[in-house]
C-alpha cells in the first residue's frame, strides 16, 4: 500500500506492506485523513516518531471481527495495553496507559495511508447522516470536548479561546454550546468569521492585550510557544488556563504569575469520541447544539500528494484532508 | 526607627520615620520577624520592590483602635483596597485584590523594622499559649494550609513534597495531618530528620529520579527554577502539581508533558491565617494534629544585624529570625 512515512528527516509517500491485523485488531481502509498541528510538530522532531503519519481518519473496516466488517468508522488514537495489572486501563483511562502506543504519534503507524491497523476496542461506528468529511473531525472534536470533562464550565463562564486554528475553532464552538460566554481571539479574519456567523464573539488580534483581561477561563490553542504568556496575562486570579498546544521546543516561561494569581493550568489532550460523534450527528441533522465542521475543510489532496498536503497545512490554512480515493 | 531597607541595589539597616497609622490602620511593634525565600528573591530583583523588607512578624499593637492596643498579633500581608466596587474584595478574596499592596513585597513597608503599619482588618490575635517564635510562622504556615483550600487531599492521597526548605517542611506537616501519604524529598539530611521524627517518610535527593514517579499530587517548594521539571516528571497522569516557588528569573520549561499527561498545575500563594493559628495553638498545647515549628528556627539576629540575617538565610539554614529586642 501507499503511505506518508516520516523517517526522521523527510516525509515521503512510499510503498509499505499492508497491515495484517492480529488478535483484537482491525484494518480500516482510509476514506479521509486529516492533518493536525501535531503532525507538523512531529516533522519538527516532536515525540521522535518514525513511521506512517496521521491520526485523524474516517474509513471502512476491511478486516476484523465480522460484526465490524464493512462498517464506516472513526478510531480513537490511544492504543492501550488493556492488561489486568495496568491501573490506568483498569480505571477506564486507557488514554493515559503508560504502555500505550498512539496512532501516528508514538510507536504505531498512522492513517495517512490506504490502510491503517486499529484495535477493535478503539472503533466507533459513524452515524449514516454524518459524512466522511464531517466524521474525520471526530478526533479533534473529542479533544475539544475533553475540556468539559476536566473543567466545570457553568453557563455564563467568561471563556477566551486563544488561537483560530482548527482546534481553537472547534473549542470555541464546544464551549459556546456548553453555555459559556466565549470570546475567540485569533489572527485571521476569515477564520474568525466562521465563528461570528454562529453568533460567537470574536477579536482579531494584532498584538498587545486582547479586549479582556480577567477571563474565568482561557484556552491556549495557539499552537505556538508564545501563547502561554498571553494566556496567563488574561486569566483572572484563581482562574483556569486550559493548555491545548503541544510544541516541540521548550519555551522560556515565567511561572511566578501562576503562583501570585493562583491560576490553575489544566493540561488537556485527547477526549472520548462519544460526545464528539453525538455533536456531529446533531450538526448533520441541523439540530440544536449540533456542530458541523465542514466549513473548516480548506483543501483536499490525493494520497500521492500527501507531502504537499503537509506543506499546505503548515501554512495558515484550515483543515487539510487527504482523500486516498482521489487520484 | 531602624529598619532593613532594600533600595534596589543594597539592603541596609537605616533610620526611617516611624509609621503614623491613618484611618483603619494600626502600628505594630515587632517582636519577631522572619526571613522568607521571597525576601531573598526580592534582593535579586523580584517584584522590583523598594522599601522595608519582611512580611513575617509577631508583635504588639502600639497604635490603633483601643480594642487592639497592646494585644499580641500577627498580620496578613495582603493589604486589600476593600472598595465596594472591587469584585475580589467583595467576594472575600482580598488576597487577590488587584489594587492591593503587599507588606514588604509590593508598595508597602515590611516588618524587618522596629514598627510596621498594618490594616486593622489584617490583624489576628495570637493565643497566649503560642510563643512569639511560633507565632512568626503564622504567615508561611497559612501559605501551606492554602493548598488544602485549593486541592482535595483525601486520606491516602500520595503526595510528594519537593524541597526541604522552611515552606516545604511546613507543607509536608500540613498534608500529613490532613491524612495524605506524604513523601518529603530534599537535599538536607538534617532538615528531613525533623520530619522523620514526626513519622513522615523522607527521601534524601541526590539527583536522578525520586523513589516515586506516579504521585497523585506533587508540591513544588524547592524555591528553584529547576524544581518544576522534576515535579512534572513524578506527577501521575491526571495528577496535580501544586506550584509554591516564585523565582525572579523566567525558566526554560517544557510544557508538553502537562498536555500529554493532562496534569493540573495549581499556583498557590498566601492563605487564611485562621487554620494556621489553630494548628499552632494545638501544637503549643501538644494536642493532636498540632504543629510546633520551633525546631525550624536556626538562628536569630538583632535588628542592627538584619543584613547579616539576610545573608545567613541565603545559605541552606532553616528559619532565620530577626528580634528587634536583642542588641
Amino acid at each position: 500500500m501507499r503511505a506518508l512515512v516520516w523517517d526522521g528527516s523527510e516525509a515521503r509517500v512510499v510503498d509499505r506492506p499492508a497491515p495484517s491485523p492480529g488478535e483484537g485488531m482491525a484494518t480500516v481502509r482510509v476514506a479521509r485523513a486529516g492533518i493536525c498541528n501535531t503532525d507538523l510538530e512531529i516533522v519538527k522532531g516532536y515525540m521522535a516518531f518514525r513511521g506512517v503519519l496521521g491520526h485523524e481518519l474516517c474509513g471502512a473496516v476491511e478486516e476484523g471481527p465480522s460484526a465490524w466488517k464493512g462498517r464506516r468508522v472513526v478510531a480513537e488514537i490511544n492504543f492501550a495495553c488493556r492488561a489486568h495489572d495496568c491501573s490506568a486501563c483498569a480505571t477506564g483511562l486507557g488514554r493515559h496507559c503508560p504502555r500505550r502506543t498512539v496512532m501516528g504519534i508514538v510507536g504505531a503507524d498512522g492513517a495517512l495511508a490506504e490502510l491503517v491497523a486499529v484495535p477493535v476496542a478503539n472503533l466507533h461506528a459513524v452515524p449514516d447522516v454524518v459524512s466522511d468529511d464531517q466524521a474525520v473531525f471526530a478526533e479533534p472534536l473529542a479533544a475539544a470536548f475533553e475540556i468539559l470533562e476536566q473543567v466545570d464550565v457553568s453557563p455564563g463562564t467568561r471563556c477566551v479561546v486563544l488561537g483560530d486554528g482548527k482546534l481553537g475553532l472547534l473549542v470555541a464552538q464546544v464551549l459556546f454550546h456548553a453555555g459559556a460566554r466565549v470570546l475567540a481571539v485569533g489572527k485571521h479574519a476569515d477564520k474568525l468569521a466562521l465563528l461570528s456567523r454562529l453568533g460567537i464573539e470574536t477579536h482579531l488580534y494584532a498584538g498587545g492585550s486582547p479586549p479582556i483581561t480577567q477571563a474565568d477561563m482561557v484556552v491556549e490553542a495557539t499552537g505556538s510557544a508564545g501563547g502561554f504568556a498571553l494566556a496567563v496575562s488574561i486569566t483572572r486570579p484563581r482562574g483556569t488556563l486550559v493548555l491545548k498546544s503541544t510544541v516541540a521546543e521548550p519555551a522560556k516561561v515565567d511561572l511566578a504569575p501562576l503562583v501570585i494569581h493562583e491560576i490553575s493550568v489544566i493540561g488537556s489532550r485527547c477526549g472520548r469520541f462519544e460526545p464528539a460523534l453525538a455533536a456531529l450527528e446533531r450538526g448533520a441533522r441541523g439540530a440544536a447544539h449540533g456542530l458541523d465542521p465542514s466549513a473548516l475543510v480548506a483543501a483536499r489532496f490525493p494520497l500521492e500528494d500527501a507531502r504537499e498536503a503537509l506543506r499546505a497545512a503548515a501554512g495558515s490554512t484550515l483543515k487539510v484532508l487527504v482523500d486516498p480515493t482521489l487520484t
